[in-house]
C-alpha cells in the first residue's frame, strides 16, 4: 500500500482561514511543495529544515494517528502542505475518510490536478500573488477550476489570494475577473512568519487587515468578495501545530 | 407606501462575524426590538438613546440612500437592528434590492417570522443565550427554523449563537443537537460594548476567542460548528458606522 509523507497531525483546532474560517477541524500536514513562495509560513515542509518529521504513512494509519490525537472530538480533516496535490498516494487517504464520515477540506495553488480533489468537500484553490515570487499558470488553472466547480454534489470550491500589496491586489482583480462565480478569499499577508511576539504581532496584522479592507471597499472591481485574517495567528502567533 | 424605521445605512464595509463573516457588504440598520438583552451592542435601536437617528423611509428612499453612500462599490446588503424581523414592510425593500440583483443578508434572533425572509439570501437566526437574560421559545424557532431550511434555491441558513460562559454553552449544544443539519457559528461575547480603548480590547477579545475555542474544541457534542469572533470589533472596537 502506498505511503503518504506526512510531516505533522493535529487538532482538533479551528481552521484559521478561508472559505471554512473557524471550522473545527484536524489537519493532516503533508511534505514538498512545487512552489517556493517567498513568504510561506510552512517553509519547513519544502526547505529541508523538518525533513526529520518527514513520516511515511498509509492512510490507515493516518486515520490512527487521527483518532489517537483528536479522540472522538472532530467530523472535519484539513489536507495542508506543502501542496498536497502532488500526491496522488491521498487518494486512499480521501476515500478512507469519506467512509467514516468524515468531511475534508484541501488547500492547494491549483498547479497539479489530482482525480480525489473530485471528493473534497472544501476546496481552496490559492493562486500565488507577485508577492510570492511565483509565477501562475493560468491555463492549468482554468482547467482545474473548471473541474472542481461542474461538481453539483453540495461540494464547493473557492479561490483564496493573500494581499499583501498593491500588486497583489491588482492579480486579485484579474483572477476575480477570470473566474467571477468562484467565491473570493482575500486573506491578509503575514510578513513575519518567525517571530515569537504574539501580541504585538496580532496588533499588527489587524493593521494589516484594516489596509486590506480599506483598498477593497474602494474598488468596485471587487464588490463580491470576502476580506478575512488568518485568526490562528492572531490568537497563537506563529506557533506550529495549533 | 409603507416606511421603514431606519438608524444608521453605511458602508461598504466587511460584515463582521457569523455565516458570511468577511463579505463586502452594505448595513441598513431597522431601529426596534422585542428583545433586550443584557450585553447588545446595539441598545441605541431600542433603549431609546438612539430615538433622534430614526428616519421613516420608503424602500425607494433606502436604495437610493444606498447609492449615495456605497455608490458602485457593492452587491451585497445587510439587514441588521435591533430586530428586522419585526418589520413587515421591510418586504417591499428586499423585492426592490432582489429585483436590481444584490444579494441579501440579515440577522434575527428568530422571535418573529415574515415572508419576506424567504427571500434573503443568507439567513442568520441568532437565538440568545442565557447570558443575555432572555428566554427562547423553542416552538417559535421550530418553525422558523423548519421553513427556512425547506428552500431549495441556494439560500441559506445558519444558528450564529453568542459564547460568554458555560452555561450558554450548555445552551448551544442543546439548540446543535435540536437542529443538528443547521450550520452553526459559535461567536465570542464582547463584554464591554462601551471602551473607547481599541488595542487592549481587541487582545482581551481574542484571548476571550482563545477561551471558547478551548472550550468547543474538548467537547465532542460539539464537532461539526465553526468558532469566530467578531472582525470588526478587533479592528474598529465599539465604533458605530464601520
Amino acid at each position: 500500500m502506498a505511503t503518504i509523507p506526512v510531516m505533522e497531525i493535529f487538532g482538533p483546532t479551528v481552521q484559521g482561514e478561508g472559505m471554512v474560517i473557524g471550522q473545527k477541524t484536524m489537519f493532516v500536514r503533508t511534505a514538498g511543495c512545487d512552489y517556493r513562495c517567498s513568504w510561506c509560513d510552512s517553509a519547513f515542509t519544502w526547505d529541508g529544515s523538518g525533513k526529520d518529521l518527514i513520516t511515511p504513512l498509509t492512510a490507515e494509519q493516518i486515520w490512527e494517528r487521527l483518532q489517537e490525537v483528536g479522540g472522538t472530538r472532530f467530523s472535519h480533516v484539513t489536507l495542508s502542505g506543502g501542496n498536497p496535490a502532488l500526491l496522488g498516494s491521498l487518494g486512499e487517504l480521501t476515500r478512507l475518510l469519506a467512509g467514516k464520515g468524515i468531511r475534508m477540506a484541501v488547500e492547494t495553488q491549483g498547479s497539479r490536478w489530482q482525480d480525489w480533489l473530485l471528493e473534497i468537500d472544501e476546496v481552496t484553490v490559492s493562486p500565488k500573488p507577485p508577492s510570492s515570487g511565483m509565477h501562475t499558470d493560468w491555463g492549468k488553472l482554468d482547467e482545474l477550476i473548471s473541474r472542481l466547480s461542474q461538481r453539483t454534489d453540495g461540494k464547493s470550491v473557492s479561490l483564496k489570494i493573500v494581499i499583501f500589496d498593491e500588486k497583489d491586489l491588482a492579480y486579485a482583480i484579474h483572477a476575480h475577473a477570470r473566474y467571477p462565480h468562484i467565491p473570493l478569499y482575500l486573506q491578509t499577508g503575514n510578513p513575519d512568519v518567525h517571530t515569537g511576539e504574539t501580541d504585538s504581532h496580532a496588533l499588527s496584522l489587524i493593521r494589516r487587515y484594516e489596509w486590506l479592507i480599506d483598498q477593497v471597499m474602494d474598488k468596485d472591481e471587487l464588490n463580491d468578495v470576502r476580506v478575512l485574517p488568518q485568526l490562528h495567528t492572531l490568537v497563537w502567533g506563529n506557533k506550529r501545530g495549533v
